[in-house]
Formats: C-alpha cells, sequence, structure tokens
C-alpha cells in the first residue's frame, strides 16, 4: 500500500457556487495506478465545502436555495460585526456541509453511483481561485 | 496493511426511511481479520446518506423531522420541473448529509459510543434496493 | 505503510459548546512520525459532531445559532417522551453534523486552511468528558 497526494484547482464564482469536481477528481485516483482503496477530497479552507450531488441544473438551484434557508446570506450574523465583509454565512454553511469526501476506490473506479457526482461547494461572496487535495491510499 | 471491499444489501422504504445498518457493517469488518484501521462505509447514489445515530425510535422520527425542516419535501423545487417524479427534495437531503462516515477500526472493534449507530438514511420516495460499500484498510 | 491510534480528551460545557481541538489533533499526528497520510478525527457519542470551522468568536457563535435554527432545542420531540432529559435536539444536530472528518496529513502537517480549524461541537445539555479518536495513517 501506498499513499499519493493529488491536487486540482478550480475557479468558482463564489455565492454558493457549486462546481462538478468528479472528472478531475477520477482523473488524479487513475494517475496513481491504484486498484483499491481510498480517495479522501478535501478543501482546505472555511468557506467552502464537499460534497456528493445529482449535478443536474434543478438539483444543484434546489441545494443552493436549501442552503439559504439553513443559513441566509442576509441575517445578522456576528461574524460580519467583527469583518463587515458580509461572508457571515459563508463559515456556517461550510461548517454544516462539511469539509471533505472519502471515497471507495474498487478495480480503478471510484464508487459512484450513476447520478452521483463530486462538488466543490464555495460559500465566499466572491469569485476565488481554489485548491482542491485528492489523498489517495492503495 | 491491505484493503478489503465488502458490501452489503438491504431494502428501504424510501420516503426518509432510516436503517440501523452497525451490526452489518461490524460484521464485514470483523470478517477481514483487521486489527487496527478505518472503515469507510459509503452509499453510492445521489437520493440516500450515511451517518451516525442514536436509533432509539424517537431520535429517529425525530432526524426524519429535522430533514423535513430543512428541505420540505412539498417545495417548489427546480429538480420536479424537469423530472416531475416528486423527489425534488431528495439530492439536497443526499447532499446536506453526506454519502459516507469514515470509523477507527481499534483492536478488531468500531470504535462507536454506546448509543451510536451506523444508518442508512433513503430520501428516494420509493422502496429502493440500496447497496453500501465497506471498504476496510488495516 | 502504518496505522497508530491517538486519543485526546476535552472538557466541555454541553449546550452546542464549540472547542477547536486543532492543536491537539496536529500533535497527535505529528507523535507519528508519519509524513503523508490520512488522518481521522472521530467522535465516539451520539450528541457529539465533529467539523472544520473558522474559529473567530462571531463565527462559532453563528454556527451555534445555525444549529438552533436547524433543530430548535424547544420543539416537541419525541425523544424527549420517551427520555425526558431535554435532549430530543442533540442526536438530530449530531447526525446532520456527522461524527467525523478525515484530513490529508502531507509532509508532515495537516492540509487545513490558514482559518480552518478542527472542532468538536457537543449537543449535550450539560457538561462532559469527551474522548476524541484520532486514527493516523501513514
Amino acid at each position: 500500500m501506498g499513499i499519493e497526494t493529488r491536487s486540482l484547482e478550480v475557479t468558482t464564482q463564489g455565492n454558493t457556487d457549486i462546481l462538478d469536481i468528479t472528472e478531475a477528481v477520477r482523473h488524479c485516483a487513475q494517475e496513481t495506478g491504484f486498484a483499491n482503496g481510498l480517495v479522501n477530497v478535501f478543501i482546505g479552507g472555511a468557506t467552502a465545502g464537499i460534497t456528493t450531488l445529482e449535478c443536474e441544473p434543478g438539483a444543484v438551484s434546489d441545494l443552493q436555495a436549501g442552503l439559504e434557508r439553513i443559513a441566509p446570506e442576509n441575517l445578522g450574523y456576528l461574524h460580519n460585526e467583527a469583518y463587515p465583509d458580509g461572508t457571515g454565512h459563508s463559515p456556517v454553511r461550510a461548517a454544516l456541509l462539511g469539509p471533505e469526501v472519502t471515497l471507495p476506490l474498487i478495480n480503478g473506479a471510484l464508487a459512484l453511483g450513476t447520478w452521483q457526482r463530486v462538488v466543490l461547494v464555495d460559500f465566499d461572496n466572491r469569485p476565488r481561485r481554489r485548491k482542491i487535495i485528492v489523498q489517495c491510499l492503495g
């Protein structure tokens, strides 16, 4: 068994932008040559999250609306009193969604369902360049 | 160190059915003979999730009610406009709950708390046969 | 590759107390001498969760407020009818937040963002002593 660290960089629009990173993650995993193992997809940063989602445009919008219900952007966040940049909702959404997903790698393939995609969700309120770590064990 | 892929199949009632899969996961882990490692419990599919829960019937109902508050079934989901099967809430709930949990294996045992159980939550709106991957490293 | 099990103990105030455990997790990881791998931070227990958060006091309060919106303490939980200790909200919040986070270890360092901290969130309604497992692969 071994460990291979890969990473990928994406540009987001911020504002709960949801990016399908499945193909890039798959490419990282396949580059390692590992047949069986775990693939940990991690975002370093306190204003973004990683999960899986059916990336049909309606479902993407519905998840954005769900996150707005849970932590509305225009609420009186204490964070905004200390740092008046309007990102009070961002760490709340990020902590609830979580920064990583760990996927089984089986016979060289990610064990995703048919419509299940790996997504980065960026909760900052401006475009960002994001680096995602793809830590592969196999 | 090695990797062993196990899986288990369950039948759910859909509609946020919560199934305690702890004993089956434990059986998978113990079959490997690993003493120490990680056990990744993953659902392939965009309309179900995995977490841990105290599986007392009241808490199970309370979690179902909480998910209904977060992403009510009868909201105007855009997903339902493209795919009018009434599952607009399903990918939202699934993405928020997440598709996997990764547990420490210590001396051949899952490091769960006394009342903490591993559960599959099925957000589809009909009964489903589900396959859960139990990826064991040790 | 090898596996090292570490643990840490903390005292919480309960009531959605949020504790920054980053330095203790980092210490556990560095003690192993592993350069590259995965660090799984897991809470055994059905009334607490683990995530990452910007631990600025405002953001900490904002996350507590967000969890109160999602699963208010004073709702009619069925759990409280069976176990009238007032912790009906606790397993709901814990299941939604999740019991673990799995972090990449790269060149001996946790791959966290600048403001991103590993936190324990305790949803019990009284002070608790909590043991967190830090399962390290490398």
